[in-house]
């Protein structure tokens, strides 16, 4: 890594010459898992073929997903009540399937609206059905979470739907909400990146492609008294219990080839309570950086900052054109806010090294003593 | 490539020492196409990262995306009425998604049944409203494709869905059904083997994991006019419209990428002109050995025999399970029938080689030999 000089371009680069990647999602992945998976092409171990070509009934595949599987229970604790579902579509397809199975047709479901996300999912659920706002940071453009004693939980719901970060407006919650219902959690950007308490959830789900693999999976993981709540009948493939405990059509099997790789580099690095500890740290050292000065300015508010997608503007759009441009020259990429909040945002999840956000920093340093 | 002599068994390898697939999907891809892939990681071309971790939205996936529509259009010669996309939740989802769009609350739809798979579609249908059997192959197991002079097609019925190959039974619609009412086809098993004429569909649909690439992406083929016909409103994931014109929702990156170099590949061999008469080789090839003897005896009639999947059986049981595993010893995998009908199935899609089916020949012929 070249150290920057003062009115220098630095430049970044990983041992092997490749860039740092703060993409938002499809993200960075951990350079050893694509490694394997080039090693593994064109034939797969032992088999003659590659991991592409292999039926999903294959005894290779079914180890494959069967070892996902249970590397994700040990991650996160899960008992046998838990089940774990590899499903397609994206969470935007579980906005509809959710409500589609655990939404009452004589009863409500709540849903937390921090973010565009949030309110595509909230959308969903009231094509379907009684769907209702708890709370909503929408007055102040989602940059922070509402605060719970200002949340209206129905108790008769069927379920608090949040999502826990808010990729766009860089806001996360810091703590698991804990009401009287079951809580049903889009985790898609902050999945695995920290631990969680199993027992407030009904269902969980998350596309892969920020934290755990590529892009074409989403993990679904979801509790059999929750699942028997759900209505009957229902279209073969939009129901869960479909996919409980076997394979019920052609899954995305490269995609959860990937994501047992990236588990297993996860379970590699000491599971989740030393993921959370590296997070923790990428996540301080960058808002220091942040809040050292004026010239970069953090737009979520200091107590909803997320710890994957860290969002700063700069004094005007012309320097954060600039920023984006230089930075990518630097060998720091996919540095671009969202259109609907502007400025920067560094994702920094799990696959994202500590000598990525350092480079980061460093660059922000000379930048400031360039422009600023 | 070994020629076998007799009570010997003979071992087959393509030149990297690969062995040949003969699996029913997720099924063989050429193999220039997995070594470009592997060629590309963990660096694509001047991107400093793999493929795997870029944005759906960056100018890089873009261009992917649209070279693979603009390759199907020229490929199928599709004109601007129709609309190309890139799904997920395979054909299993669609059987769901077609009917949710376009069987009318006031109408109906007709079914042709050909196999398992053409009745699960109508069993999503008919969970939604008033679908119609137009014609069932059922009384015979599948084992024919009904003669066009026996269907009871409504010419009111909103569409006649049919499935141009039966990956199962082996059998295939030899030429394309010509009705008043336009055609929905799941074309998973048979996408871009030969011709087509576009003028007679509404819609095409394909799980690309056994012609046109990896599982996890489904292609979907729409003509505007009957786009337009469709239900509203819809949940937003499940309707067409959604995703005509754009990327809705973060797509299969990986899948679609690798689709693409396929349809590179397929245009190089010389479209489908030029794989048509490779896959009717092939085919003839296969049944002319089939048909040599008695020792081996097709399963399909023979006017209704697939050009994709070829199954046939043995005089016993215990010889169709000691043809699979000497098959497999020697270099030809995925030999095994499907269990609702037993014995051998060699599946002969597009990236199955000529010399693949040369091999199963020359082994079939040992394997006469020395158990006939």
């Amino acid at each position: 890594m070249t150290q920057p000089t003062a009115l220098q371009t630095p430049v970044f680069r990983t041992a092997s010459g490749r860039v740092y990647n703060f993409s938002a999602g499809p993200a960075a992945l951990p350079e050893s898992v694509l490694l394997e998976v080039k090693e593994e092409l064109p034939i797969y171990r032992n088999l003659g073929t590659s991991v592409l070509e292999i039926s999903h009934r294959s005894p290779e595949y079914a180890a494959i997903d069967a070892s996902a599987k249970t590397l994700l229970r040990k991650l996160l604790g899960l008992g046998e009540e838990w089940h774990v579902l590899f499903l397609q579509g994206g969470a935007s397809l579980q906005f509809h399937q959710v409500p589609l199975n655990f939404l009452p047709k004589d009863g409500s479901a709540d849903y937390l609206i921090t973010g565009s996300w949030a309110k595509k999912a909230y959308k969903e659920a009231k094509f379907l059905g009684n769907a209702r706002v708890a709370a909503s940071s929408e007055d102040r453009n989602f940059s922070y979470i509402p605060d719970p004693s200002t949340w209206e939980v129905d108790p008769r719901a069927a379920y608090l739907h949040f999502t826990s970060n808010n990729t766009i407006y860089g806001t996360q919650f810091q703590t698991e909400p804990e009401v009287e219902v079951p809580l049903v959690c889009d985790a898609s950007s902050d999945f695995l990146s920290r631990r969680i308490t199993p027992e407030r959830y009904g269902l969980i789900y998350a596309g892969a492609q920020k934290n755990v693999g590529p892009a074409g999976v989403t993990v679904v993981l979801i509790r059999e008294d929750f699942l028997q709540r759900r209505n009957q009948p229902l279209p073969t493939m939009l129901d869960y219990g479909t996919h409980v405990g076997k394979i019920f059509n052609t899954p995305p099997v490269f995609a959860v080839y990937l994501v047992e790789k990236v588990l297993r580099w996860l379970e590699g690095l000491g599971g989740l309570p030393a993921m959370e500890a590296i997070n923790n740290r990428k996540a301080q050292l960058l808002y220091e950086r942040i809040d050292r000065s004026d010239f970069y300015r953090g737009t979520a508010e200091p107590g909803s900052r997320s710890k994957m997608n860290v969002t700063f503007r700069l004094p005007s759009e012309e320097l954060e054109q600039r920023f984006v441009e230089e930075a990518k020259q630097a060998g720091l990429i996919g540095l671009k806010g969202h259109r609907s909040v502007g400025g920067l945002r560094a994702s920094i999840y799990n696959a994202c090294p500590i000598e990525a956000v350092e480079a980061l920093i460093s660059f922000m340093d000379y930048f400031e003593q360039r422009y600023g």
